[in-house]
């Protein structure tokens, strides 16, 4: 079975203002069924589109089954299978020989910024960059499954 | 966006078992959402495998977006994604310049046979085969979405 280990960070505003970026990519993405163990994600990421499942969490790993499909149907499928959006741009920056995914959102989600790194192995060590602040892996307000229905703007100030 | 028309049809057993049949494919089925407005299939066809969203039904048409998947990862999914499975095997027969699909139930479904025809249009003509009997294309019991979790053993006496 297909395993996604990922550990994911909060990051610092002003120390991610100062990092040179590459182009980002706009992604939009809903979801079709979010459960606690399991979720059918749809994603439009700039020229490709993708359909996701994910199974259950056991600690940072989890089952991920993701398909391409064409970006014009994914598009219709977000339009009418979706209850709500999430949108962010995502910029992907190497650092000691990883690769970091940095997820600007906006819309409802503005203000948070979400650095993620994939792993191999559960116990991998790995470097982490200056702007990766708190760790949020184990906190499920920050998945995006959570965030498309429950948005940052809405708990930040809780 | 694609759209399925199809018209479904229960099957007189002992006329269907005077027909000549071709070699039937084994199919394993099972849902990962299933409302009354969206559904997330599964299915394993023979050698095949796909994912298939299908939106709400207007009359005999019905959104239907479908991709297909490795089998080895459609009978993962099938095993840890779907909470009950609809087996059958079905059967291809031209008649009358058209294909219809006969679906032999198995397991908690057996005793049922169904056939459909997809039109392209919803007023299309169509000869009706000697073995197709009452019409059932919009009794919800007959879904495959309503056979995995309500099945024809429970209410065929009712």
């Amino acid at each position: 079975m297909p395993t996604e280990i990922e550990r994911k960070f909060l990051v610092d505003h002003a120390k991610w203002a100062a990092v040179t970026k590459p182009v980002g990519t706009v992604y939009k993405q809903g979801y079709i069924l979010s459960e606690e163990k399991r979720t059918v994600r749809i994603r439009v990421a700039g020229d490709a589109a993708y359909i996701t499942l994910k199974g259950a969490s056991a600690g940072i790993s989890r089952s991920e089954y993701e398909y391409k499909i064409p970006v014009s149907e994914g598009e219709e499928i977000l339009d009418n299978f979706a209850a709500s959006l999430i949108q962010k741009t995502r910029y992907n920056i190497e650092h000691a020989g990883n690769t970091w995914e940095i997820d600007v959102f906006t819309g409802d989600n503005t203000g948070l910024i979400l650095a993620e790194i994939e792993l191999q192995h559960e116990d991998e060590p790995f470097e982490k960059p200056l702007w990766a602040g708190q760790e949020v892996s184990h906190d499920n307000r920050y998945t995006n499954a959570s965030l498309s229905v429950y948005p940052y703007n809405i708990w930040k100030q809780a």
